[in-house]
């Protein structure tokens, strides 16, 4: 299995990287990373891939001058992956770059594979529609690489799409039974330290006021076409059930695991095949695990309601929301803004938001800069 | 449909002409009961089957006597329903009768049915294999009607054979907490005082000793071909999980529904066609349930134990421990021993118990009716 791995160097690229070590059928094409170059040196000592693509130029040049690359070709364009997926006819590539720095790539990139494993959430959140349509046209499989939806593809994938409602599964992030009050002050440093997942800082703050799963909604609804008023979010602190679907006659199924995304990714890199042995750190057993709770969403965040307003209002509401919260939690961690103002900043960009219906990757990109330029106005004169 | 409904008058049969109500595809063909006349008299009434078979002859000379008929055909002969079933073509057979009496007509009814959606106990418990070979043979499927039988029933379909384990739960029975001191004088009343169900008397001293669940395992072996030793149990109080699977990479898919049997029976006789809008009081909450908890098995009871050892030991052993089971209980509920005393007669039996390997039903009653014999002289000498 030829694959590629976009954003190698992230949390989810090297989780993957380090998987591919026990599936002997894959072959490491492509590592594309942005600019770490020490790390990114390290996994083409390690992994040899026939190419590697680092996009800082300055990066680049020290990787060219100063490491022994045994084969493998460094590149400094992004771009070349299409050359490269295309010449070698890949069977795989993992999107999991940040922002949407690499949207537009991911998107040409859906004809030229056979399965996209997408943990890159800009991806699906503002341009969902259009790379669902592009995959059906092409037979490429989508494949949501993060746990909550990869439980839902699974579930869905065996269980049927005659489901009543989804559910998504969150941690509640570290100020989970906080008040509104003993918000106003909390630090970045404390929203940074999530209880259950290590993650990017945006997607960290993004857990803790539950902007996350106001995305994850819209995911789920633009990946398993499903509206958003049948989508559900439960607090489940422990995070062993990373999804639920619920189905007409009163029965749920769950997906479970421990909290460790190399099990969704390695499940999704093997194609569905599950009949491997795993680590015995991923084993679950119940007897340790006791209890398994659930809470309604925290009270004092929005954000929920926000993805399913966004989803209902349309249009370029999805986008419109994700870059507004990107400025605002960016702000919140320069010390810009206080932790509630994030979601005030938020809502009072959508309350202003002209929607237009956005018909490509470059509608979609001016939405994206229009919306973050409003954004920082209006975290300068807040 | 054409339905029958062997047992009409039990917990599972009354629940399953209920359903049948909100059903409109479904015939009632025939309803089946031993000699509930009175009840019986109702549900011929209401529901005008064609055929209606009461096996004891006064009550069916008192139905004869004293109740309009309106068309349908009183029987006195279970045997009947063999004729009926093979000249009707019936569809869907429902075998909700208790204990041993059915055995024989259960599986000569196998070979004249599509379907046929198994409540009897002992029919898997004592002749798992035999069933399983004739249904395959003939081309019926079968399907368990209990809860956490139906869950790995429903699991397995979706999700595949791979998987490395599977996990029936308990409610752990309205003893889970008492020590062993504290079992000694427990009494019939106390342990028919089941948390969670509301089932027949064996079946309810049965959760209280965990027994059903020693069944259960020898059940879900015979019906998935999983070995004992893939099989666990975990006391789980809430029973709103009912069953789940494990796959080798560490994920898990579990069943859940509020413990209700009007769920798998409907959605049993309606063939895997969901989508049915229920009673709004099966529909489960999360933020109602708010925990899910689990547990060791009972530290004070050898019967799962039990039943993975009849099934590693393998012949008649499944067949002596429900005898020496159904004998100790009924010999419990007659205040002849006390409770403890249940599971040490079983062990006693088992330790003595010479094994053949049934291949027929008529092996399989005289195994049966022997170590009743056993078990009723070891409680007479007690």
């Amino acid at each position: 299995m030829k694959l590629a791995i976009l954003g190698s160097t992230g949390e989810i690229g090297t989780r993957a990287l380090k998987v591919s070590e026990s599936l002997k059928e894959c072959e490491i094409l492509a590592i594309i990373c942005n600019k770490n170059w020490k790390l990114f040196a390290e996994q083409i000592t390690k992994y040899n891939p026939r190419y590697a693509i680092i996009r800082d130029s300055s990066s680049y040049k020290k990787l060219r001058n100063q490491m022994h690359l045994n084969g493998t070709k460094l590149l400094n364009n992004a771009d070349d992956i299409l050359e490269i997926s295309d010449k070698h006819k890949i069977d795989t590539i993992i999107g999991a770059t940040i922002g949407t720095t690499f949207l537009r790539l991911n998107y040409e990139l859906i004809k030229l594979c056979k399965r996209f494993l997408i943990a890159n959430k800009e991806s699906i959140v503002l341009a969902g529609r259009l790379f669902m349509k592009k995959a059906a046209r092409h037979g490429t499989q989508i494949v949501p690489l993060d746990s909550e939806h990869f439980g839902l593809f699974s579930l869905i994938n065996a269980h049927g799409t005659d489901f009543s409602r989804i559910y998504l599964t969150a941690s509640g992030g570290p100020f989970r039974t906080y008040s509104r009050n003993q918000l106003k002050n909390v630090t970045p440093k404390q929203a940074l330290n999530h209880p259950i997942w290590k993650m990017g800082a945006r997607i960290t703050i993004d857990s803790a006021t539950l902007m996350n799963k106001a995305f994850e909604v819209i995911e789920a609804s633009y990946l398993f076409n499903v509206p958003g008023d049948k989508i559900k979010v439960v607090i489940h602190p422990e995070s062993i059930i990373h999804a639920m679907i619920e189905y007409p006659n009163g029965a749920f199924f769950a997906q479970m695991s421990l909290p460790r995304m190399e099990i969704p990714i390695k499940q999704a890199m093997i194609n569905g095949n599950r009949n491997r042995n795993i680590s015995p750190k991923y084993r679950m057993d119940f007897h340790q695990i006791k209890q398994l709770t659930f809470d309604e969403v925290n009270g004092w965040t929005p954000a929920v309601k926000f993805g399913i307003d966004a989803l209902k209002k349309g249009g370029s509401f999805p986008i419109a929301l994700n870059a507004a919260d990107e400025v605002a939690v960016e702000s919140f961690l320069q010390k810009k803004i206080p932790f509630l103002k994030i979601t005030e900043i938020i809502e009072k960009i959508l309350n202003n938001h002209k929607p237009v219906e956005p018909k490509t990757i470059s509608d979609i990109l001016d939405v994206d800069s229009n919306v973050r330029k409003e954004t920082s106005e209006l975290v300068k004169h807040n």
